[in-house]
């Protein structure tokens, strides 16, 4: 007999899937607002037709690719659900149970939407449109997907007991470490240094960085597949996680520079909320409060490392941000996790079960070898079969005009004269 | 014995309510940014003010015209749910039995508020906030009181089979022919040609946009009144429609234009949830998408004809992106409508019941009458009494500092010169 | 046996846990717009480092000494619940019998960040920001944090019948008379005048006004604990008294100036949702638009009163919009309040009961009280240790470049030349 569907867990799913919605124009608002003026329409066309084509791409073939019935290796779903041909509106998937089937691959459409779209942080202000298309097509394809179907869905890491509530490994490790080897590919950007990093609008980016926080409740408690006390905890993890993970980077920042600074609290905020994503439904609050002190400390101690020594121009620090947090969120999963927070749950070392730190720290190697690896080599690729990067003429005048003909602000006048 | 209130049920009507109301300051954002900087607040004016104005039109008497008990010859409701008496807190109404009536009513509400806020962005730049304040009294009196109750209330239309699930008739099809005729009647802007239609700040634009995505979710899942399989699937067949509209637009305009522009990725993307309204509840998602294919190529090509053709000024091409949408949509209902997705709804040509396509057809037929013939009508008979439109130079110096003595954007210093 | 938690009540405190969230950058938002733009980021940086700073405080004792079992006395809490220790992840408190303990510690976590953030609005422009940080902190542990226990936990002023329902006194009152103190102890702002009032962006001030608007269904309604009848007219309530409120401020504020104001219309608004905040949850939809009446007509008659005639720099008219408002609404559950409402509630006058009048003027003189001396107790003790005010030096300049290093808006061709 069938569970049957809860309204109030469909009700609760329904809307973290808008939650995460949401979160996509909000990365676009964070970055844009981060950066300079001219490339402001570059980020929003980057992240609003990416919306739609992962989207679509989801429908096709990704669902199943992931989720879908294993080929029996358990490297990869098979393509029964292609187009979602065969997933129930009428009755729950065993991923979860008492929330319709296309519900569920709703609110993982959006996941896989939003992945590949952090990169665009990394990748910021140099890449031509037409290579960026082709390049999260193929990262969601090559990467993305695979990892899901590992973790999530039913395969071989999965088997392992690698587990990451809501994408710590899949997706902040993966697009951290990608961001970095993006960068390296791409090369720095013309001018590179503090002259090009301010930040056009910094309202923009307040307000991207708040939507990301409210829709971040929507990913990692939607994660639970229900409402109660599982998303219940995983929310309260998320919102001390982010809030203390902020007020240390503040902090931070005041001692080097003696001045309290916006820019480091919305980091600040996401580097928490990237931090405990693996960990929200695992760990019981006392714990959220720890990986949040220990991930604001690590990443913004990391941002200089990556950008000034290194001089890797990762343009808004995703290998920090996202990838610092999400491999010390996901491996503390393996130390903290209690399964009295989640029945379904696993234990971890504190807990009695040392085993699972090996485990988690398995499924971060392979995150990182996928991300890092993975995003060089399908960059390297492209790069060798068309021009990645605009011309330096074209980086100089901003990619808004040059690729899209479109400026972010004009008033008539002004566009008169032009 | 009455069905009992669903805990589930009335959250996400209670949060679908909450998601269209954040639709209406985006429909101002988004038609703001596409606009003329010293033009904004008098969008923003006319969207807020409206937004209190009707709400208490609805509560006054807007509820019981429309939802209220029939008057017995199909044409209106009568006044006995005025100031929502007798409208229960604690039982449902037959439209929506396990939420409570007044949740129904507010639900009801937001799409009362938002409808007659469509036609702004026809008639922009360029109507009297006084004659605008009119006009959106008549229209929801005259056209949108009426219309409900012929289709969702206990009307004509409904008895003779007509469905909309979500608006497409009742709001995309009169409101997008509305457009036409309110452009016809007004005039044109001065200066109509492309050097006026440049927008002032598409970040704004943008972020208007995704939010009417994600209201898009609780406009048309919201309309199932319930959470479960019916709204599940509504959901997943929004994302799709118009994610594949604005894969459309962007590929049609980036042929014309060798770009990708960013204007036509949220047109295309609007275009399709206006399209996709009507059917979201009654189709299977794969029909969604063909909706969403037949909708994007219909509207993208129709800008043109309407706007360099016709020479209308429907400023931001509402006749297109929500007449078009909405006909079509509303239309293919007759053909793709699958009971076997709503147990509560119908089947279409497609699925043995040729009847149906009939049905629309009127639906249709009568929602653009009333839409564009009731819209020219009330402009004409407006303007036979008072001046709709402002002089030509409140025209060229902007609404906003003319009829709201306020400015979009200013500086202290800037204001010292004043 | 205990209660089960119910998920769709558990669906609806986390959304409207969620929209609370979002109140937080809207009022950012809200007060940048209307503010000048050299102190956009001092806005931003005092509520999104406030948002981190106090959900710390809640968490580590602020939870506690609020909703903890009292001392005995009804005057405090206990420390039994310190670091969420003992609230159940898997049981209701008595509170909230139907929702995770954590989910009701969460809900109020949000509450208790955006009160004391309220205040900016008051000390906008020229407090320094480390007096802030020291002021909020003394104004929730000394102000906010009895006033919850006393009313909202089992504290003195609960046991003597006083009602509020999501905050009228604990929240408007006492931020609204504290912004008047607030505003007499720093000091009027240089230049102080229709001048250096000239909002520097009308979009962002709307945008925040509107997800206002909207955060406050989660605020009001999230406060009935349950998704069913009674959450549900406690959004009609909050719709309405907003809606008329609103409407009230444009026609006064046309009469004075024959122009319409959006931002009259903005802060009728908030002025409706802040005046029906304690009496959303208690009155018929009848009585909540008289509210609406009542409150738009005194806050908007008492902003030239502190602003012009007692020439009070409460920068934002926190006074009149959050204390006129919320003192009459508070003072009207005395009057309309109908068990028939809210089975949980109480009767005001007009339905038996005028012993209810009595006490809620006792909670409202108890929140003018503390809200009104305590701030200026606070903030006069906070000044006679360290400077709160910036040099006026620095006020000319503007916050943002001397205290955060960071400006607004910029772009790359100014900065070079700076």
């Amino acid at each position: 007999m069938p569970i049957p569907i809860n309204t109030g867990d469909t009700a609760w799913l329904m809307i973290a899937s808008s939650l995460v919605l949401l979160m996509i124009p909000a990365l676009g608002m964070f970055e844009a607002g981060l950066l300079r003026q001219k490339n402001a329409v570059s980020v929003f066309m980057q992240i609003f037709f990416g919306l739609a084509l992962l989207s679509v791409m989801w429908f096709t073939v990704g669902f199943s690719l992931t989720f879908g019935p294993d080929t029996g290796e358990g490297l990869t779903g098979n393509t029964d659900w292609r187009f979602l041909h065969g997933v129930s509106q009428k009755e729950g998937l065993h991923y979860a149970p008492t929330v319709p089937g296309v519900s569920f691959a709703m609110f993982q459409m959006m996941f896989a939407v939003i992945t590949p779209l952090i990169l665009t942080g990394a990748v910021a202000e140099r890449m031509r449109f037409s290579a960026y298309v082709l390049f999260i097509v193929a990262w969601s394809a090559l990467i993305y997907y695979p990892l899901v179907h590992w973790i999530w869905g039913d395969g071989w890491l999965h088997k392992l007991g690698v587990v990451d509530f809501a994408g710590g490994m899949i997706i902040h490790t993966t697009t951290g470490v990608g961001g970095i080897a993006a960068a390296l590919v791409l090369g720095r950007r013309l001018g590179f240094g503090p002259g090009i990093m301010v930040p056009h609008n910094i309202p923009l980016a307040v307000l991207g960085s708040s939507l990301l926080w409210l829709g971040w409740f929507g990913f990692n408690a939607g994660s639970a597949y229900s409402a109660g006390s599982l998303s219940g905890i995983t929310i309260v993890n998320t919102q001390m996680a982010s809030a203390v993970s902020c007020l240390i980077w503040v902090v931070i920042f005041w001692i080097r520079t003696r001045k309290s600074s916006i820019i480091a609290a919305i980091n600040g905020a996401v580097a928490g909320l990237a931090g405990i994503t693996p960990a929200s439904g695992y760990v019981g609050v006392e714990f959220a409060v720890v990986i949040g002190i220990i991930v604001g400390f690590a990443s913004s101690l990391m941002v200089p490392v990556f950008k000034e020594r290194l001089k890797i121009d990762d343009a808004l620090d995703i290998g920090a941000v996202h990838g610092v947090s999400g491999i010390i969120g996901s491996l503390l999963v393996g130390v903290f996790a209690n399964s009295a927070v989640n029945h379904l749950g696993i234990n971890g070392w504190l807990y009695g079960n040392p085993g699972q730190l090996g485990a988690q720290a398995l499924g971060v190697g392979i995150a990182v070898l996928m991300g890092f690896g993975g995003t060089w080599l399908i960059l390297k690729i492209l790069k060798a079969l068309i021009p990645i990067r605009v011309s330096s003429s074209v980086e100089e005048a901003g990619l808004d005009i040059e690729e899209h003909a479109e400026r972010a602000y004009s008033d008539e006048e002004e566009y008169g004269k032009l």
